[in-house]
């Protein structure tokens, strides 16, 4: 049955699965767990939700993953953009701390779900390339800035908030004075330590003579320490009174079934940022996977990555979640500790089970200011402003489009900013085609090829105007086409036959063959005839299905050759009748 | 100065002005007087103005289009669709009647001759090419449908409202009690005469031995007849005291001096329509001026035809018209009536102005159904849905952007249709360029051609895959080939190079290199070298700007035979090797 295990891929790995698999997929899930329980409950906190949301947001949708999924390493849980994205949104509809915003979270996961379903099962994952690489990169960076600048407040200890840059920073600059000192001494120690493990722990290990792997933990398990230590803290001299802010009562238990809300209102107003978050999540995620499977000349399904994205994110809203995706950082990590199957992802959701389950009255003294150093040593690891420099130095068009992403996720927030480089990217492609590279074309002499008249020295005829087109004609460039024409018959008066070649034509629309048919008109009315040399198979079949060719004040020639000597020569007779 | 000539045609043609050109002039100008003076009345009332207002947008913007446009014979004033756009716009800001909606329409003008002017100067009239031919026939059609709807209820003389069809249909309905039987008589009457003079006059009265001319002149003056009949029926039987409907009051006098509004929340609210009448009215205006240009192996410029129109609605601002544009019926009227210059239209704004000093206390009487008449036997020559079965025949993709269009013009509204249309035809050419033709060629025997597997009889090496693609690279096909590569190699275990014949690749973007880099990285990582082939000329000094070619795991060939002859080459020492 090769069609059910196309849709339920845990059939095709499942039935080889062996000890050593087993022994290594234990292992990566343990360094994974380990990893994921601070992280979990951080982008909780950024996403607005109580923390333990984030710890269901990696149970349920990772073993539904495993069953759906294609990736042999992808880990998928919360992440930080799209809880900055889910913060947003909800934020939009509902006030952060209310039964609402957590419903509108649900709802979020659960429209998120659907969405990237039905694009999986409708082979719609093509949508995804409408962000270009630019576009990401622009508002990833940009999203890493919001992100870090969102939880100085919690290093601060005080109240601020805004969803753009200058409203977090005016917040901010604001209520700086109520900082409370005990706070910021660890959030910035958090935030040191966290930037000294990530940067300076594991080679220092390894230098200590420490073998690979239980250096990796040991460094895996920095953002651990830095909880265990910052809560032992604050419980010990009960810094709770002075003012410092904690994660506090974590409920214990499974995960809950939860219902995300169905009223229409709701979903209206959820629809948009929905799509927005799930095609920026899917798009992180299939980077991911697909980079990771071809490290063992593996493949990944976009489409049946769709499906299992979407059965995580429906996971998510049955469950007290919120959407997720494949993560970058904790697929590395999984890979990295040599998860071989999506049964790594299933243990690693048994891990968290236990945390869950047993671990959360222990993060009553949590202080939010560790979670925050979490957040802010992960997310600016994404801040690569060389993208700048990068796109500036190969093409002004994708700087525009990085660059207007930018600004615009910064100061106008994240929809807009990632709306607005879709927009860019595409008016600025349109733009490009919109005034095709089209070169006057004259033979070789003493050969049958015909070259650029600029470039090379080629023989020409006065009477005869060869076009060589280099692009599809679509109806962005079709006027450019049919000015171009007219410009260049009324300047050569000799003119007597204008033939195009269409050896670059991939495609003719209709606005384009309206276009030729004006040009053809035209011609005919200043007594010049119109040709076509070189017309691909699929060109000439869609021309065949209209009036064009039977109107033709011309010919289609086979090859430009062809064109030359019939034309030339007619030139030629006509002449010496005249 | 042949610079002040660019922007200033009228100093070219004006010093080679002579008495030949003027008495043909000033025929056409007699001709479209004669039909201007029912049509600008009838297309103000349909905008929602005064009937006056019609007449002074036909004067000082012909004026001014005399001066800066290029095209002989375009006759610019108030059109069909501007008008209804012009309804649609004001209706949302002002009610109809008040004297805010009339400064409404001059802000209107001002915004869209500014906005036309800014065009032009920047030469940026290639936006104009976003409008497909299938969504501007779509909408011109559809726009055709609503606006004679939106006449029947002066036939009926009854009062009813709407902005889509089914608003407009369900008003009629719900008023059709109301309706005035002699108000209907007349508008019947009218509408079947003037349909019974365009068909049928012009051949019967050339039939009766008139000459071409004076016959022409008779049938233009069908709705002069039409408009003087009624309004005596009018007068002689005191039908407006049996509830018919009348022009009423029009001030006689020159146009007056009027000044647009500069409230920011007014331009604000009228700045997209503006952007869109804009738009609308200069692709009508060019196609018109292009056509009627080629005929006479003349040229218009795009870019000074902006200019054109830009200054004819700034006039049309300041002297209480509303927008304007080249109008398709008119023109044509005026080029066959002999117009050789703009002068034919400075000669028509004179007529137009007499008939403004003298005329107006006669059209009292008139019936507003005469207009209507005259509006509804105008706009149905516009309405033409064979665009569907032409479209529906020629591409599919076309025929889906035709249908959206009509169907959302008419469900609802102008604004909302148009914009879909755009961004209908936008998406789809994005999609259809999303998945390019890959071809796997091979090496025709033989020779030095390379052609597709499927298709002929070629050589090929099972450890070389060798792809012709048949598209630009850019974002919305980058992750396209990314997949297609990967699938291809983890398929075909002996595949030891991947060469990309890229001949018919006009651009690659950044998105599209950063594919290409990924695509070398994951070769690199199987094992499988990387190499491309008839890289042209721009695309090859765009990638030397990057770290591409220096990070290649292969070379750059200059044919595909150079790629061929090296990598099989290899192929087999590497197996001799083993």
């Amino acid at each position: 049955m090769p069609d059910l295990r196309r849709y339920l891929p845990i059939l095709d790995w499942g039935r080889r699965y062996d000890r050593t698999a087993f022994s290594n997929d234990l292992v990566a899930a343990v360094i994974v767990t380990i990893m994921l329980i601070p992280q979990s409950l951080a982008y909780a906190l950024l996403a607005g939700l109580p923390a333990q949301a984030g710890i269901y947001a990696s149970i349920a949708p990772i073993l539904l993953y495993a069953i759906f999924g294609t990736s042999r390493a992808l880990a998928v849980g919360p992440v930080a953009v799209v809880s900055l994205l889910t913060a947003s949104a909800v934020g939009q509809v509902a006030d952060q701390g209310t039964a609402g915003y957590a419903v509108a979270a649900l709802t979020l996961a659960f429209l998120s779900g659907s969405f990237l379903l039905l694009l999986g099962v409708f082979r719609l994952g093509f949508l995804a390339n409408f962000l270009s690489h630019p576009v990401i990169a622009g508002f990833i960076t940009a999203s890493g800035i919001l992100i870090a600048t969102s939880q100085l407040k919690h290093i601060l200890g005080i109240r601020a908030g805004g969803h753009t840059l200058p409203e977090m920073l005016g917040a901010l600059l604001a209520h700086v004075g109520e900082t409370n000192a005990i706070t910021l001494v660890i959030g910035v120690a958090a935030t040191g330590f966290l930037f000294w493990v990530r940067r300076n722990l594991k080679p220092r290990l390894l230098k200590m003579g420490l073998a690979p792997l239980p250096a990796d933990i040991l460094t895996k398990a920095g953002p651990v320490a830095s909880v265990v230590v910052t809560t032992l803290a604050v419980w010990a001299f009960g810094l709770v009174d002075h003012g410092v802010r904690v994660v506090g009562e974590v409920p214990q238990g499974l995960p809950p079934l939860t219902l995300p809300s169905f009223a229409p209102e709701l979903l209206g107003a959820l629809l948009v940022p929905a799509i927005l978050i799930s095609i920026i999540g899917f798009v992180e995620s299939i980077s991911v996977a697909q980079t990771l499977a071809a490290r063992k000349r593996q493949r990944v399904d976009p489409d049946q990555e769709l499906i299992g994205l979407g059965a995580a994110n429906l996971g998510a809203a049955f469950t007290g979640g919120y959407p997720v995706t494949g993560g970058f950082a904790r697929s590395v990590v999984n890979f990295d500790a040599g998860a071989e199957t999506p049964a790594a992802g299933a243990f690693t959701a048994v891990g968290l089970l236990l945390a869950s389950l047993f671990l959360t009255p222990l993060v009553y003294y949590l202080p939010t200011a560790t979670l925050a150093a979490t957040i802010i040593v992960a997310v600016l690891s994404l801040v690569d402003l060389s993208i700048l420099r990068r796109t500036w130095a190969y093409s002004r068009a994708d700087f525009a489009a990085v660059a207007a992403t930018i600004l615009l996720t910064l100061l106008a927030g994240v929809e807009t900013g990632v709306a607005s480089g879709v927009a860019i990217s595409v008016l600025l492609h349109l733009y490009k085609t919109s005034r095709p590279h089209v070169a006057e074309v004259g033979l070789v002499p003493g050969t049958q090829h015909f070259r650029n008249v600029r470039r090379h020295k080629v023989e020409t005829d006065p009477t005869l105007l060869t076009l060589r087109v280099d692009e599809s004609l679509y109806f962005v460039n079709a006027r450019f086409l049919e000015d171009l024409v007219q410009e260049r018959v009324t300047e050569g008066c000799a003119i007597r036959n204008v033939v195009l070649m269409f050896s670059a034509v991939n495609e003719v629309d209709f606005s384009a063959l309206e276009s030729l048919e004006a040009v053809n008109h035209r011609l005919r009315d200043m007594g010049v005839g119109f040709h076509l040399s070189e017309v691909k198979g699929p060109v000439m079949d869609r021309l065949r299905t209209s009036h064009f060719l039977a109107d033709l004040n011309g010919e289609v020639f086979l090859s430009q050759y062809d064109a030359w000597r019939a034309l030339t020569g007619q030139a030629t007779r006509r002449a010496a009748a005249e």
